[in-house]
């Protein structure tokens, strides 16, 4: 019997884990939840480009949906904020399902979210279900997969985790993301807003911080533009030279005042080389490197498809990649 | 409070292990058990090279250790071989002790170890203990470091795993093991008794086979001589050309005829570089190399020490890499 999906939020990430689920063994999409009036009414397999019509139809209301697919399992994905999902968590919940969901904020909630955090968990252990919050990133390249390194090392004195991409293979709106095309001004005016911004490093730097039993004094999460130093271009967007090309991000981690947890990240139209990057201080000290990168949509998506079946084996209540069993693929 | 540690074991490994917990954090040896009448009545700290006396006398006797010492946890290293190590495990579970071991074959029992794997999975469930085998290798770098990577991956085809080695940085034992400096004939008769090989490939195809979910039709494990095509040397041992200077294994797992789990170590005496690599053939394709590999000594080590306190936390039974919380290491 395959694992019975209901996605709730059809974005990009939505709906390559609903494309994910129709063609992988082991999984079948039975329902899909969006606010758009655009996709609502329409065939699931339509709207996220399955190839194939699916016999199910976008509703735009979660309960009416958990009705009339009886799912196994909610996979969530409508917003990187753990404020603006709660409310989702807690209805799922209630309707007594396991939920894996992409908010970047829910991959490891710290400062207010930790808050919110002992919320679900107590909602989860009421319910008697698993919740996981999980993706490429945080969850995989800039945490778990670094920490899962220094397992093989007798004392760590640092970590310097690197992923660069060359956004110019990404999405539009990935290239938007990460300011692509603005002016200098228009990319700090952006990173004020909020808008341009990778979501995550505070949490992959206390995921590291906690895996290892280090108590920081201080962690940030600094945001600069890479400029273009010469015209480059996308499929979907030109960028002159002395124009902002990309982002680069800095989540960092100190420890008796000196930096312990380097987490950069560089994602720009016409980036050299795409890898990500881990290295230990240590004994013994390790580099590992994935050329090419980990590819940032499929990975995330897979990621949350892999851990379906792990959610739910788990205990009831709110895990982290950190605790749950050993992240794998999952053939079916 | 430190974890009291009780080493069973002192050979190479378990003495690096006890160096590492009298240096690190969080930890504390407080008894040690070895059968070598050399060893016996020695403080452990000078058996094990700390350089500096820990208080504590080796003992032939592992009930009149553990009465004295008082542990939380036994880290056993006396032999690769499951059931050498049988009576050991039982005794330590009968004092209810939790156990981490470096016995190859514990850290995924296959074929008739499996059968030995339930009686201690019955005995740690009637101790209300968990039990762990672990090591670099079975254990982390050709299973537990390639599944996690997997995670990524919404289809994997196959996935082919290299350890490479220049033997030459190795200890002494080591050099041994992979029949550095003996002739081909030799070599082979060595192979056919069973003294010359790496214990653990069987054991890590069937733990990626099973974290796929993948049916295997067969597992082979392929043992080949290295042959020096001009002098090399080691600290320890000179090896003429034409005569063998280390080992090739394949562990390969067939799935309907194909081979699609691949493990291939080379560790020989002049192996031009030394790594470890991961090649995943599926979507996304992806490659992992940590240049200058995970070294074996302290990386078995230090694994052992990494998982004390999970297996401490574990819920009773016989674990896995696999079933654990994700592995890392641990600052105290």
């Amino acid at each position: 019997m395959p694992i019975r999906v209901l996605h709730v939020g059809l974005g990009p990430i939505g709906c390559g884990i609903v494309r994910q689920v129709a063609a992988r063994k082991g999984f079948k999409p039975v329902g899909g939840v969006d606010i758009d009036p655009g996709k609502v009414g329409r065939d699931l397999g339509e709207v996220a480009g399955t190839g194939r019509g699916l016999g199910v139809k976008v509703s735009a209301h979660v309960e009416k949906a958990i009705k009339a697919s009886k799912p196994d399992v909610a996979v969530l994905c409508t917003s990187s904020s753990l404020k603006t999902v709660m409310p989702q968590i807690e209805l799922l919940l209630k309707a007594k399902l396991p939920i894996v969901s992409t908010t970047e904020e829910l991959a490891y909630p710290v400062g207010a979210n930790a808050r919110l955090a002992k919320r679900i968990h107590q909602a989860a252990l009421k319910a008697k279900k698993a919740v996981l919050g999980t993706g490429v990133n945080p969850g995989f390249t800039m945490d778990a997969l670094p920490i899962m390194l220094t397992a093989a090392c007798e004392r760590v004195e640092a970590i310097r985790v690197e992923r660069v991409q060359d956004a110019r293979i990404r999405r539009l709106p990935f290239q938007r993301k990460i300011g692509a095309g603005l002016s200098r001004d228009e990319f700090e005016a952006r990173v004020q807003q909020g808008s341009v911004r990778h979501v995550g490093l505070a949490e992959s730097v206390r995921m590291i911080a906690d895996a290892f039993g280090w108590k920081l004094d201080k962690v940030t999460d600094v945001i600069a533009p890479r400029i273009a130093q010469a015209p480059v271009a996308s499929e979907f967007l030109s960028v002159a030279a002395g124009r902002v090309c990309g982002i680069v991000q800095d989540g960092t981690g100190y420890r008796d005042g000196t930096p312990v947890i380097v987490l950069h990240m560089e994602a720009y139209l016409g980036a050299p080389e795409t890898y990500d990057a881990v290295k230990i201080t240590g004994s013994p000290a390790l580099q590992m490197k994935v050329a090419g990168g980990v590819h940032g949509d499929i990975a995330t998506a897979a990621i949350a498809v892999n851990s379906i079946p792990k959610v739910l084996k788990a205990t009831p209540g709110l895990h982290t990649m950190r605790d749950l069993e050993l992240p794998s693929f999952y053939g079916g």
